[in-house]
């Protein structure tokens, strides 16, 4: 992890002396931009860079979780980096068991832990699962309906914690700035794709000082505009005045 | 099938009758609405009725390869009718077989018979499958990748026919007088859903005499838009002028 930052921080570095170690070329704004000429967290050439990512079911655990789970005195071990710094895949997949004893048998636990375990599905996985899973953004779990993990070192029963993550977007101060909105607003993301472009409503925004700018989308939604294969994403204000 | 031809005659004629045998409130126009006011197909009140159906996966076969699947004289048992008149889903199923022995078990045959066979996937199963199939409007299979399809007294290996359908929406001529469109053209089909509403775009218009308005999008689709708890649905002419 330590090994990305440092990689990306070089990078702009590099940029920046190649420009002559002065000001981006859009002046930089926001509280994550130094006076110095260093970037917001995921800018390149002073401009925001847009990353659209799919996040396949996952779960998120505490860390007692993680010992019933994977046994006494256990921690998840970093496997993969995330794009969004201090996240990781970690080493660590449970069995997601439904209520009619239908499971999901490798669901990847992220990291690091969290105050409360949560499980991530895109309705495929729910469906397939016998779930009812509502959608909910993160960590907004109140009354969703719980599952059974299964560790190799032990079984853990969530009352409530599986949910569809609706769509977000994660960005920075100076990001917000850009775009014009502020946490907690709503905006559109076009994805342009042969034969199945789609407008995505109601992606929220989740600013804060350290994040880049990242929409997370599930499979479902990735699949259905064929992202892999999608020539251009817009992220946009979510404030047009025309009929559509 | 009959009868539901029967029922939705008998429905027309009776709203018909109830308003007293005269043309429907709304002008009728096009080549499937006769002069003694009844609608065009699938016309409720002398205007369009949109439909919005998600398509499983599903397979279209020849007569000669329904006899090799289910044994020599066999043919297509409708099981269940579909929107369409005419169109149904079979009672027979079929595997289909990727090229990694990966295999979905239970594929349903939709009837007619045709003159191609043809598998139909969502991303999401294509994924499963390990076929790289692509986004195709029926019929146009050239070039894509094939399959085997073992049903209980033969099995066929298709060259071709394995796609994932393009969204389109079927419609008479008088629906498309209705939206100013013919055949061939694309529109948008807004779906409003809490906290996921999605614009497809790229929704082709195949309008021939006899379809009633409804629009085919893939389970993927339709679980990114959580379509069986929308609000709101539309279908509108791909005309907007402003920047979105």
């Amino acid at each position: 992890m330590n090994q990305t930052i440092d990689r990306n921080q070089i990078e702009q570095l590099v940029r920046n002396a190649l420009r002559g170690g002065g000001p981006s070329a859009t002046p930089a704004t926001g509280k994550s931009a130094s006076a110095g000429g260093i970037s917001p967290p995921g800018w390149i050439d002073g401009q925001p860079n847009l990353r659209v990512s799919i996040s396949a079911r996952h779960v998120h655990l505490t860390d007692e979780h993680v010992e019933t789970l994977f046994g006494a005195g256990s921690v998840l071990e970093p496997d993969k980096d995330l794009y969004q710094d201090g996240f990781y895949a970690a080493k660590q997949t449970v069995m997601v068991v439904g209520p009619r004893r239908r499971m999901l048998p490798n669901v990847r636990v992220l990291g690091p832990t969290r105050n409360f375990s949560q499980v991530e599905l895109a309705l495929t996985d729910s469906i397939s699962l016998g779930i009812d899973a509502p959608i909910r953004h993160s960590g907004k779990i109140e009354g969703t309906p719980g599952c059974v993990l299964v560790g190799p070192a032990g079984t853990v029963q969530l009352d409530q914690g599986v949910i569809r993550a609706a769509r977000h977007v994660h960005m920075n101060f100076s990001d917000a700035d850009h775009f014009g909105v502020k946490n907690g607003d709503m905006m559109q993301l076009k994805i342009k794709s042969h034969d199945c472009s789609v407008v995505f409503e109601d992606v929220l925004v989740r600013a804060d000082e350290a994040a880049k700018l990242e929409v997370h989308i599930d499979t479902d939604e990735g699949n259905a505009c064929n992202l892999d294969a999608a020539c251009e994403v817009e992220l946009r204000k979510d404030d047009c005045n025309c009929k559509h």
